[in-house]
This record gives C-alpha cells, structure tokens and sequence, in this order.
C-alpha cells in the first residue's frame, strides 16, 4: 500500500497549500491512503468541519488531531457524525469520537489509522501505549486479516516517547510517525522488525515562523514573561511536510520510507513515484 | 568560513565513530571551525576529561555541554583549564567553567561559540536569551570586528523556544543550531536576517535505540513505571548527525547551511565540498 | 471508627519518633485503625521490609506509598507477601503489589485503604480518578456492608488535584487525604457530603529542614543548579503530624476531623479522646 | 512591629470577606502592617485597579500579587502609578511594575515587602533567590537601619522551594510566607535563625471549592480532559486566611508567628491581640 501522511496543517498558510497541493501530490505519488494532522488547522488553534471537508475533497482519508482537537467546538457534534477524523484514542473513557478509524480502500483492502497523544511534558491522559495495544488486538494484519496497513499517529513533545513508540510496535504496524513539533525529522527509517519510523512528521505551515506562528509575537513570549499581542499564524508560503510510505500488503511492513518537503523555505523532498 | 557543528555524542559507539570519522570528515569539508556536543560521551551521561582530549585530537575545535554536564565530577576541575569545553551560558553565577569560547583559527581569523540552555520543560536556569544577547554584547562580527563568526548550540526540548531563538537572533549570528532532543531535523534554513538555522543537529550515536539508549529498557521505562535495568547506549554502528554552515567573513552571516549524516541507519547526507 | 492517619515518615528521626510514639498516641486517641505513609522512612528514599515490620509493631495497621515506592528493591518482593503495604493503585496493570486493602478490626468492622497518585506536576500514572472509582465499585460503605469504612491516601503535588478528589468522593468514602508535601494543611474539614479532607497530612520528620532534607544541601540546589552534596534525611526531633478522623460506622462517613501534630518544632494539636 | 499578611483573595467572595472584616482584624490585632495578596481578586484571574483601592481602603498598606499578575490589563498602567501594588521581583527586567515597596508606618519605621515567584512547576523566571537576595543588599535591617522589618512574599508551588526560601534568608527578614496554593500549611514556626515562616497563607476565599473554583466544572476538569464550563469562583462564604507576626524592631525578627482564619468553613484560628 502506498501511504502518505501530513504533519499538522497550521492556518491558512497550511490550508491553502494542502488544498491547492494535495490532488497533484495524491497522483503524483499513487498514494491510496492520505492521512493528514489538522489540529492546527483553524488559526493554529483547532480544526473547524468545514476545514475538514476541505481536507477530504482534496485527497484525505483520514485527519488526525492533538491536544488541540477541542479548540473548536463545533468540531465535537461533527465527531460523531464524521468518524474520518479521530481524535487521540487515549483521552478518558466517555470522551466525544474515536482514537481510531479503519479506511477502506477502493479495492477493498484496509487500513488502520490510530491517534494517539504523548504524556511526556504534556497532559496526563490515559496510557497511550495501551491504548495503541488495545486497537491492534482487534486486528490482523496482512493478507486474509481485517487490515492490510496500520499507521500510527504519535501526537507528542519527546523524542525518546516517540521512539519507545516506534519500538514497542515494530513489526505491528506499518508507520509510526510523531507530530506536535511541528520540526520534520530526518530520522525516518524502517526499525528492524520492518515498521517505518519517523519521529516527526513537520508541519504544513509557514516555517519563516515559531513553529507556525508569526515569529515576533511569539519570540517575546520568551523575553517577556506577559500577555501580548494575541498569537496569529505566519502567512508565509507553506511548505507541506510529510511522509511516504510503500509496505507490503501481504505483511503490513513497510518497504520505503521516505520523506515529503514541498513549497515554501524548507529544502525540498519528493519520494521518486 | 567554513563551520562544523556536530550534534550530541552518545556512549562509546558516537565517540568511536566521531574519532574515527572526524579527521577525513573536516578535511573533505574542508571545515575551520568545528564544535562538537559531548554532554552525552560518558555512557550517555556526561564527559570525560579524556574524552574531550580525543575529541579535540580528532579535530574538534570547541566542545559544548548540556543538562548532562556535570554527571562526570571530574570534568568540574577540567573545565577550569580547558577553555574549549564550554557548558550552558546561563548557569547561575559562580558556576565552573565558562558558557562562551572564542576560537581562533590558524589564519587569525576568531569565532565566537556560545552554548545555552534552554528553559521550556526543562531546569529554570538564567534567561538563555539575555545570556546570549550579553556573549554578543562583548564582540562585534565580520570584518575588522573581534569576530567573523558566531555559533550558538540551544540545548532545549522545545522546538518552539529554539525557533524563538532562532529569530531573535537572526542577522546577529552566523549559525544557531539546537542539541538534546538527538533526532536531527530537517529544517535547516538560511533565516531573513542572514542566520543559519537548524532545530537540532541530532546524536552522533546509534538510531537503533530510544535517543541513543538500549531500546529495550527504555521502552519498558514507558510501559512500567517503575526502575528497570540500568540504562545503557546502544552499540551498533553510530550516525554522525551534524550541520555544515558556510559563512561571509564579512558580515558573518550564512551563505549555505547544509544537514551532514554520515554511516549508521539514518539517510546519509553530505554536502558538496 | 476512630481512624488515625500519619503522613510521610522522612529517614531515623521521623522513624524513631513514630515507632517510640505510635503505641501510646494510638491508646490515646483509642485509634481502631492506623495507616501510616512510609515512602520516605528509608533515608528519605523508599521503605525497607524490617521498617515496615517495625511500623506494624508499633501499632500501624496499613502502610501506603507514592512516587518513592520503588527506591528500596527490597521491597518489591515484600509487597507479594505483606498486603498491609499498599502502592498507589493508578500504576499500570502488572505492577507488583496491590493498591488498596481492606483491614478487618478486632470486633469484625471492615475498613478500605486506597493509596493513589496524582498526575499534575508528577509521573502520568494511569487515571488515579478511575482508580478510586475502581476500587470503591467493589464495596458497599457502611451497616450491613462489605466495609464501614474508607481511607483515600491522595500522594500529590497540586493542591488542585487533592481538591477535585475531596469533592469527587465526597460522601462516597470517609476521608480522603494528601501525603506528598511534606506539609500540613490547616484545612482539614468535613465536606458537605460527609467526607473528611485535608489537602495533606504533612510529614513525620524535622521541620527544621526542607520537607525533611538537611537544609543547607537542599536550598543550594535552588541556589546553584550542579550536583552537591548527598541529600540526607535532617536529624532533629520529628515532629509526628497527622489527621484523626472519626466515622459513624452505618454510613462511614465523618463525624469530625482534628490534625494531630506532636512533636519536635511545629505547634502541637492533639485531638480530644 | 506587628504584622498581617493575608493570602491570595479570590473572587467576590474573598474580596467581600475581606473588605468587611479587615478593618476589624487589622484593630483587634493592632497590626501596624498589612499586606494583602490579590492576584485572584478579579474573578479569580488577576485584579483590577478598584478593588485594589477598596483593599486599601480597607487597612491594606501593600498589595501582592503572583502568576496571574496580568490577567487584568488595566492593572499594568496602574502599577505605574501605585508603587504598593507589588508584582514578583523576578520577572525579565523591563517588566512594568516594581517587585518591592518600603511601606513607611505613622511612626516613621519602614517595613520592606518583597514578591517573588518559584520556579518549579512555574513560569521559568529569573531566579527568585537572587532576586530577593538584590533587594536585600540595598538595605540595612533594624535599629538605625534603612528598615525594621522585611517580608517576603513567595509566590510558588513547591513546598520544597518555599523551604528552601525559608532558611536562605533566616536571620536576614522578618517572615517568609509562601502563597499561590490556596491552601493554609499548619506549619508556622520561627525558624533557627530568627525568621517567622510558614509555607502557604492559604487563600481568602470559599473552601467548598477548588482552591477557590467551583468545585463541580474544575474536579471535572481532571475527569474528562477536555474544555467544560468556564471557571467561577465558588461563592459560599469566605474563609480569611492569613499568618500575624510580630517581630522585634531592634532587629527586624519574628518574636512570634500564628496563623490567622477567620469566617467561612475551616477551623477558626485567632492570635491573642
Ligand atoms: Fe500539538
Ligand atoms: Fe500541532
Ligand atoms: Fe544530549
Ligand atoms: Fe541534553
Ligand atoms: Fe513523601
Ligand atoms: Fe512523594
Ligand atoms: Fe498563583
Ligand atoms: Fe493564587
């Protein structure tokens, strides 16, 4: 299966470009399962359902959130009514929407998207390395199983949270690739037991900026320990981070791994098709 | 000039790829100044005062530290008369050793290294940024100045206060570039100013592992929580992770800044000479 | 039930102060159940097995935990065969020892102990809401019921925490107090669904000191940022602090709460017999 | 001289409970300073320039304040104006405000009061100890001195860090007393050195309540991880909590420490006047 997955998308920067870019890069890649990170999608603060329509019209199959997934509050009714977003699979018990969603593709093989938020330096929510477990014992993956692909959203600060991820399922799943910091690694490989790895995905933003917003506003927060001017994205041309991934389907296990810059101030990649 | 910078060494497998690596690496780079991060050399904690001696044989120029800096005591004594080990700027007043070296290249020409910490899920030390601002306070860059370069290692976990950092001195400085979360980024940029930026120059060390650590303990860390075995570096191949900076002695500003990886698993990346 | 809770036992002189003074505080207060928070007996650090064995002799009934349970490996093994020694209840499933246990009195009364740890500014432990919950879903409190009284043992930093507690079980348990400041509270009172709290039992240790360390090593590390001196436990007269709680056994909640502090430096409070 | 300090005063609540009984408070003790903390008067979140003059109108002669210094942005030009309206002394230099007053009595004796912010599980600042330290070394305590008395208001969430505070500076001020926790410590003491100490005033607010919120959407708030209700300050009666020293002017230390809760729902505690 040939799998594409977009870091956060932040603002109308990162919108644009995802909506304007994504068609083309869909086909350029035959990629037949886009999974995309929205949760700074609105103003770097949230994702709003029309947003998330966009998303779908131009190529996604899937969106994935974060700590910010509850920014917009009109995305909670459109959770349950729309379970092509997911949001974190470790929040509580009880909590509006699902942490997974298992896409069908047109040929009728499946993959299994999971989300799931980090613990280091940020909220406590439940254990996200048991919550991974849970969702992949309702699985099997490769020929003849429930699932042809699994891609792992590790929403999280840490670099050593997220590579304990990518260990703790390698050779489960297909991809475990980090968001959050909004900074493209290039560390992507494929771990031992054949999962590809990457431990952030970058963001789809403008990165002339503090990790998507306008840099003044949000370097003097570090200078100045006080409220000032109310934090904006950067509207800078985007650059559209991400990663490709080519597994095999009669395994799950990924075959490439290779990452995605394209447009705006980063050096740019493209997985040759 | 033509400017090394290589990211935190960890345990034996990042220090014997780093002497091994260094001499041919900064001779086919042709590189004037190299800094290397060290606070990781001593079995993933600390430096050793001998340590730095093959590090400096090997070429290294300037060795910066971290939050691991004082995990191996007898480096305290060292610092004291090695000026080239430099630990984080904005320990308090009183702290051993210094936070800023000025290396003076065979042809005269003097470079400014400044290694700071920073603050966001991190210990509060000083203001990292007042402490550079007062390392820049001292010099003044490019021709006919007490300097023609300046780099700055921002040891944080944050990727948005090394952004900050980035901009806030960008035009100021020839190159700023993180250290400590050991995943290399792939960021690397020239900012508006004329600053070369990178989020973090990754680990010289093995990527087989939870940031250079066994994977298999430090995995469990996150599963249990409770003590396990010892932590211990992992020992396969290193990947030398680095950034390679060219700059206009005149101004001292970045005229290309390029991402080096080199053996181990991770993508190799070498610039042109 | 007359329930005598005693808070963090800090080294030698919160240990002797408590074994040399327990029996005769426990006549007076006609104390029916004793639980006493050892994870700092040993030099600060952990509870070794004969410390524990000392604690029962002296007239403790159960001994509960917190982040320091794991610092003495001794204990690890003695957990499986004493159930009087609790760790809090929120680490995840496979973790030696069991976080709560019933005690049974003389004359057949029943009494819950539940220890837990809070999440904010601490580890991230598993739900320690759900934990209580948890734990309580498998009693009926009070006349005819499978305990007639309950003890919630909240180890946390945040006075927020411990508060969202009280009120979350008011009514539902007979006391909920924190442990884990190393400080009284003065605000000890009985919800107005029944429920006796205190933000924290304070510690049994030299309040000479900070929270029970020597002084002039503990205030340098705020000081200076390096590693100093070995922490060691102060060496002054304890003074043993406290909550006496006393229930109505048809319902198991509180008919009143007075601290007890005794002591070494801190102003006396005994309750009345 | 005989002091009051009064902790952190939350919402209507506080803010009437204190406007009402203050002036009494202040006579029947015969306090000849008071210092009032107000960093969440206004709602719960900062405080606005009227209700600082109705504290003052009520016998205040200093107001501090804390972490939600600027939650109300009127308060900024009027710290310009009022040098008794205090913000911690450790925030960035440029920082509006001053981080310290010299309250002059009717009698000519001057009393220095002092706010300062922790670090841990805070805002990293600058440092708070050496902030108090510089403001220390412009003055002389005692007979013939530039002051008779100093206080020092910390306003930190780690017991270890205001103990820490405590015997940094015992022998060298009057009193140390934390704030920010909303809870009263029962630990009150004179410390070896001279200095009245005591870990947190508590709060002047409504104990039915999450350190001062209602107690319904903020317990919630640690159930469910996500945004509920807005925060309100609960609005049962107010317990006034604070601490009275009185000290020796010769000196400037503390002759003597009691803590001081008046109305609403904890333990009433009144010193002998
Ligand atoms: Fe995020
Ligand atoms: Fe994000
Ligand atoms: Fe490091
Ligand atoms: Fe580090
Ligand atoms: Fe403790
Ligand atoms: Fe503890
Ligand atoms: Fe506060
Ligand atoms: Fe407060």
């Amino acid at each position: 299966m040939r799998i594409l997955f977009m870091g956060d998308v932040v603002g109308r920067s990162g919108r644009d470009a995802l909506t304007a870019r994504l068609p083309e890069l869909r086909a350029t890649l035959g990629a037949e399962l886009v999974v995309v990170n929205g949760e700074n999608a609105s103003h770097g603060f949230g994702l709003a359902p029309d947003m998330a329509r966009a998303f779908f019209t131009a190529g996604a199959d899937v969106i994935t959130l974060g700590n910010h997934a509850w920014d917009r509050k009109e995305l909670i009714p459109y959770l349950e009514t729309e379970p092509r977003v997911i949001r974190p699979a470790n929040f509580p018990p009880g909590t509006p929407g699902h942490g997974a969603f298992v896409a069908v593709l047109a040929d009728g093989r499946r993959a299994l998207v999971v989300n799931v938020m980090g613990r280091l330096f940020m909220d406590p929510l439940d254990d996200p390395f048991r919550a991974v477990q849970a969702e992949l014992a309702k699985h099997r993956m490769g020929t003849g199983g429930t699932i042809q692909a699994a891609v792992i959203d590790v929403h999280a600060e840490a670099s050593s949270e997220k590579y304990a991820f990518g260990h703790s399922f390698d050779g489960m799943v297909s991809l475990v690739v980090g968001t959050h910091t909004h900074t493209p690694s290039a560390d992507h490989q494929i771990l031992p037991g054949g999962t590809a790895y990457m431990t952030d995905a970058g963001m789809c933003g403008d990165y002339d900026s503090v990790i998507g917003m306008q840099k003044g506003g949000a370097a003097l927060r570090f200078w100045r320990k006080m409220p000032g001017e109310k934090l904006a994205p950067a509207e800078g041309e985007a650059t559209l981070c991400g990663v490709f991934v080519e597994t095999d389907d009669a395994t799950g296990l990924a075959r490439r791994v290779e990452p995605v810059r394209l447009g705006g101030r980063l050096s740019q990649a493209m997985p040759a098709a």
